[in-house]
Order: structure tokens, then C-alpha cells, then sequence
């Protein structure tokens, strides 16, 4: 196994924070992970807060040491991405990524991602992956899109140690493939949340109706602009879904 | 729960040094606890040497800081030995306390002790506490004495996690009550492997039969010396017996 090395935090203020801590020590490398059962400031993609019950969810920062041009960034995200999809799939949840790091189930958010990575010369070192997947939380505060878990989806409980685990190997699995070259380009569009349908969506401030046609290699989406009939492209932050 | 934060390396050289090299980081603090599927060089006290099968023992060091005086220095291994009694007598095993840190149970070794310390003006403020569980293993290299496991006391074989859960509980409950004064010399005492039984000890190289009466607050043991009749006391490092 890949992620044999974890340090587990009764609470600490950010998984991504804590596992950037450790840089400097010799157990920063490949496989190392770090799980809380309380994220007391989780933070998620682009500042977006993130709400925890203790013990209840999946809160976990994965380090990988990819290696791989920076050009090529958009590739880890959509492993993990896919990766919690296929998870989620094996419990009978058919969920979608909204794009670029959000898992949907019903227009409701049921994880998010949070990757961030440490490069030179334009190489990808270490990626620090972080994983926020709601798993027991029966409630949740107003969010938006709102919030999700597997216990509101199947009316169950489940051992968040277990899908940890399951978690874990699939992640191992995809990353073994993206080594040897494998595209998952076609995996991930075909899963993508929102897709063809009409969506308001903002823009530099400014909203307009659009349909998400598909992602490209490096990450940009390409959405049908329904104001100009032009198709326009996105990268991360320049994009927002307005619901 | 006292133990909440938890490293677990697939392997590491010793669990001990490696809890005492993060002793700069934020982490090192009371409750933290590491634990590895294998030691690869793990270390006895006194340089004994320590085998162990990788997954099928426990393997554990736990930072706690007694903030005690060095004067009670031995209070945190009767702590720990009498734990580890605790434990083996809730699967109704019958453990003695060889003394100072070894765990027998007919003659043969099921577990060890060591601890490290870190003091300052005669204060201790953090005890690193190794401890070396023989669980499933099932088959030993020649010691001295020879070893056992839980395994073979008992034709069973258990998960290490819950065991590992069970010993911190039980620790945890000894510390609370060795922080409110309890004094636990007389159970201790009371299970002393060879107690009033004719023994071969080596002090000084000099070979002598004698007679284990008890042991002192401090630690030191107190031998009745069978060829002069005189009671000897003893410091850790200063006595072997002689299987």
C-alpha cells in the first residue's frame, strides 16, 4: 500500500496547513496522510469555510510527490475527483463533479477538494491533496449549493475508518494509472455537473446564462455563453456558479 | 480521551527517537502517541535488542508530561508495567513485573518497557514511553529470557488496534490517579517476578544467588544476598539476572 504513514489529529485548525508544516521534516514524502476527526477553520478551495461534526466526516490531507510538469496540474485534481466519485459509487451514489473540485449528489455538495502543491522548475514535487467528504452529519448549516452526506443520501451510518480505507486504495489505484499515462479526461467531462444544462453563471461581476460544454486537458472549462452564442473559457478562479 | 493524536509509520528504525525528534514541533505535546506496523532496529532498554513481526505486535511510544520531580522518576514505569498487567488480566492473563520494565508471564517475556525523559531543573517535563506488546507472533528467535505473545498464551488471535485502544484507556486512568497522589508501590510490589524466590543475579561481574524483597519508591530493588545474609539494593542498570 501507497498511504501507509498517517498522523492523526484529534482536532487542528487545517489538514492542508498542519501536513505543509512538516516540510522540513523526513517524513514529509509520498504516502504520508493526515486525518482529523475536528477541522476547527477547515478551509476549502478559494477561502470557502467548511463545517465538520467531530468524528462525523472524512477529513483527510493526502501527500503525493507527483513529479509532473506543472502543465499538467489539472490532472491531479481530476484523480482525486474522480476517485471520490468512484468511492461514492461503490456504496450506489451516482454523484457529479462540479467542476473544478466540488462532488454533487442532487444539486447538494456531499465533498470538496482542496489541492495544493509545492513545485520547482515547473515540476510538480508534492502535491498536498485534501479531501472534505461528509459522511455521518445528519445536519448541516445553510450552505451553497447546500450540503449533503452519505447518512442523508442512504439513511445510514457508516465507519468513516472503513471508507477511509476504501478511499485510500481507489486514490492509489488512479494514481498508478496517471503514472503510465492513463487519460481520464473523458471520465471526468462525462461527469461533470451541469453539463448541456442551462446555468447562470458570473463572471469578472457580470452573470450570464451559459451551458458547460466540456473541460480541456489543463483544467479550462468551456461553457457556451447563451447571452453571445460564444464559447468562453475559465480557469479556477475566474468562474462562478450562481445558484 | 488523553491519547488522541496518533502518528503510525508503516516502519520506522525506533518509535521512541522518532516521537523524541519532533520534539520542535507543535505536535510533541502530552497525548500524542506513535505507533509503527514494524521497527526495523527496535531498541530495548539497555541496547537489548527487540524482534518483532511486522503487524503482529504492539509497538507504541507515548508522550505524556508528568511535570514530577526526578526523585519520582520510577513512577511512570510502574505506571506503565502495571498497565500492561492490567491489560493482559483482562484476557485473563496472569502477568508478573520483572523488575525494572519487562512483562513475564511464565518465565518467558511478553512485553517491554522503556522510557526516556526529558528534564529540566529536576522537573520531568515529557515521558516518552516505549512499549513492545507481543500479540500474534507466533514464533521467537532464541532469547533470554525466551518469549511469548498473547497468541500463544492463549491459542487466539486479536486485532492490535483494540489493544492498543484498551492500554492507552488503562494508562490514561493510572496517570489520572498517579497526578492525584496514588501511590501504587504495594501493587506493584505485590506482582514482582521471583519474589522470595533463590536466584541467580551478576552485579559488579560478580555472580551471587539472592533473593528479590521488595523494591523502593524510587525504584531502587532490594535483594536478600543468600552467601553473606545482607540486603543489597540495586539501581536499574546496576543488576542482571542470570537465566
Amino acid at each position: 500500500m501507497l498511504f501507509n504513514n498517517n498522523i492523526h489529529l484529534d482536532s487542528i485548525s487545517s489538514t492542508n496547513n498542519f501536513l505543509l508544516s512538516l516540510r522540513k521534516n523526513n517524513i514529509f514524502s509520498e504516502g504520508l496522510y493526515v486525518t482529523t476527526d475536528f477541522q476547527e477553520n477547515g478551509k476549502g478551495q478559494m477561502n470557502n469555510s467548511w463545517e465538520s461534526e467531530k468524528k462525523n466526516n472524512l477529513l483527510i490531507s493526502i501527500l503525493i510527490e507527483p513529479k509532473i510538469s506543472i502543465n499538467n496540474i489539472f490532472d491531479i485534481n481530476r484523480l482525486v475527483c474522480l476517485s471520490i466519485f468512484d468511492l461514492l459509487k461503490l456504496y450506489g451514489i451516482n454523484a457529479l463533479i462540479k467542476w473544478p473540485n466540488d462532488i454533487i449528489i442532487n444539486n447538494r455538495k456531499i465533498a470538496g477538494v482542496l489541492i495544493e502543491n509545492i513545485f520547482s522548475n515547473n515540476i510538480i514535487s508534492h502535491s498536498i491533496i485534501g479531501i472534505g467528504l461528509n459522511i455521518n452529519q445528519g445536519k448541516f448549516l445553510q450552505y451553497s449549493p447546500p450540503a449533503t452526506s452519505m447518512f442523508l443520501e442512504l439513511i445510514n451510518n457508516f465507519h468513516t475508518h472503513q471508507i477511509k480505507q476504501q478511499l485510500l486504495d481507489i486514490i492509489e489505484v488512479r494514481y498508478k494509472k496517471l503514472k503510465i499515462g492513463y487519460s481520464d479526461l473523458n471520465e471526468y467531462n462525462n461527469k461533470l455537473y451541469l453539463l448541456e444544462k442551462s446555468f447562470r453563471f458570473m463572471s469578472n461581476n457580470k452573470q450570464f446564462y451559459g451551458r458547460i460544454k466540456t473541460t480541456l486537458d489543463n483544467g479550462t472549462l468551456v461553457i457556451y455563453d447563451e447571452s453571445n452564442g460564444v464559447e468562453r473559457e475559465f480557469l479556477n478562479s475566474e468562474l462562478k456558479y450562481i445558484f
